[in-house]
């Protein structure tokens, strides 16, 4: 298929710090290259990509350092070169929220929306009404929560390639909290439980501006006791060996987590993964293989003094079969393949016989 | 003419505090009702107008308590609802900068778009550029200077019902500084040019959390001398008197202002306005009538000690000649009247002859 990746150009594709929507962008779009597609990917200049790059920036915006910058300028640009050259693909796949949807609404049938954020803000149940002719995809079931009646067109979850995070067979002896430090996330819970469990945690914490007055009150007091080494942010380098010296991955958290990709960060690497109940949680750790989904501090304790009925080789192995790169870009082939079979149904004329044949197949498949 | 009138939905119309975009909205909107238009006014539920109230959003973004919005969403639902009564109006006219292209592509034509911000920013040249025929309000001259090549249509100052601040005769025995505390501001050469002219010098100041670093290291240390008393933040209500009983209003800018509603509040009052050239304070200052335009602290502080070669009649005069809301309206109207002529040159349907003949007028008096 001639499929487009739109997408955001906050970071770049994928991110040279954090950022998690242009990271999935990136791997979606080079494993779907694997697979034999014709992908064109619209981005900031500085992608690094398999693809077909239409670069529409010179650099992403959150490291640019121009002083002022739009970022609605640069995204109605980049809509309005897609649109220009729309008819080159049978599929465009968008990752920017709604803002491309003005701009699309007499091929609405040909594209497919990611939703990567949280969708319990107050503005947009009314957005997606008025243009629910656009199918969407979430990357959890939990994320639709709020939004139940958008016009759901699938569910994939994200996945990265298997080498990114190798497999690590021998657990070290400390538990992991990798993430922001913010209330959602709960890295006081963590605290509490490596404590409980008698267990050193490590972690591996980037502080925001806004987080800072959290961190001072909250955080750094319990710091002061024994078992805890906060060692700040890292980057994407010495994440897997953070992760998979690790006994297992706290993931206490307290808010409705779309998807959450560090939690299959560990997983790539052996590592179990404990997680309270909680957004896409459940639907993420198969309890009882890749981790323990717990209810309450005195569960996660618990977890982690059960452990080692948690063998790390089938961890591993819930990733491989779940959360690669290849898994997530064949669960979207089959989301493309329906769009096809709709507009071939609607009389449009880009659909090929061979095309066609392809598209029923993934249907069948799906 | 039926005119539509889509404003900001950041504040409310107009706001409940600061907020320039949104009060000239509310200004212009009544001043086109009395002059006999039929406007109807898209804007959060929150409005204070003579127009038509179109509500589309239950209050203004900014003051919404709710911990989680989305301004892009709450917008384009707005722009939906615009477009789906867009027959209804002879004009369309937008304060929206460039949300609204992707929608009305098809009748840009009828649509005006007021620029109320700076224009310096990376990504909007190539965004205007694509949009182009799109016609452009400016609100200075000056403010064109990053955008020349753009779709500009007119440039009309803006203006405010002249009882909003009234004329004061006599002049008080300070200088006044009226603004946010920011380095572009410099209200470090407000302080020395009082300073050096020997006259009192009051501050009502707004400081954001953005500014609160520049506030303590900077203006802070100047303010322990002498005769300069800072005042904080003031309402509304506070304005007229703090302006009015001012021997002059020091607007010693260093950024592309492009436009500054504080100097015509101040002229208003009768207050002269000492402003450096920058920006648009070249073309709203009448050297030697309402202000003087100075290039330097020197020239600043003997334009202070000259003060009373700038009879305060004289500055209100110059308020009331060219910055009314009836003025702004009526500017507003001319260019209204090319949108018909277009349209109606266009063979499009809306225009009816005595429309036409009302617009043909109205280009001649332009």
């Amino acid at each position: 298929m001639r499929i487009a990746q739109i997408a955001p150009l906050y970071e770049a594709v994928p991110p040279r710090l954090y950022g998690g929507t242009e990271r999935v962008v990136a791997h979606l779009s080079d494993a779907l290259v694997a697979r034999g597609h014709d992908v064109t990917l619209f981005s900031s200049a500085d992608a690094c990509t398999r693809a077909t790059l239409v670069p529409v920036r010179d650099q992403a915006i959150r490291l640019d350092p121009a002083p002022l910058k739009s970022d609605l300028a640069a995204h109605l640009s980049m809509l309005h070169e897609v649109r220009k050259r729309a008819d080159d693909f049978d599929v465009l796949h968008f990752h920017v929220d709604m803002v491309h949807f003005p701009l699309f609404e007499d091929m609405a049938a040909r594209t497919l929306t990611t939703l990567h954020g949280r969708l319990d803000l107050k503005d947009l149940a009314g957005c997606y009404r008025r243009w629910s002719q656009f199918p969407l995809v979430s990357i959890s079931k939990n994320q639709r929560e709020p939004l139940r009646a958008a016009n759901w067109a699938g569910c994939v979850h994200h996945g990265f390639p298997p080498e990114l995070y190798p497999y690590s067979a021998a657990a070290g002896g400390y538990l992991a909290f990798l993430g922001r430090i913010s209330p959602e996330k709960r890295p006081d819970r963590a605290i509490a439980i490596a404590r409980a469990a008698g267990m050193p945690l490590k972690m591996a914490a980037k502080v925001d501006d806004a987080d800072r007055a959290y961190f001072h009150t909250v955080i750094e007091p319990l710091l002061q006791g024994p078992g805890v080494e906060f060692i700040g942010e890292i980057g994407d380098a010495d994440k897997p060996a953070f992760l998979g010296n690790a006994a297992a991955l706290l993931f206490p958290i307290d808010w409705p987590e779309p998807f959450g990709l560090v939690m299959i960060e560990a997983m790539a690497c052996g590592t179990p993964v404990i997680g309270w109940r909680c957004g896409s949680v459940p639907e993420v750790i198969d309890d009882g293989i890749s981790g323990r989904i717990v209810d309450s501090e005195a569960e996660a304790v618990a977890a982690v003094r059960d452990l080692a009925s948690l063998p790390r080789a089938a961890v591993r192995a819930a990733f491989e079969r779940r959360f690669t790169a290849d898994v997530m870009a064949a669960n979207y082939e089959a989301l493309y393949a329906d769009r096809l079979l709709d507009t071939a149904t609607a009389g449009e004329a880009v659909v090929t016989p061979a095309l066609l044949e392809r598209a029923q197949t993934a249907r069948l498949r799906a």
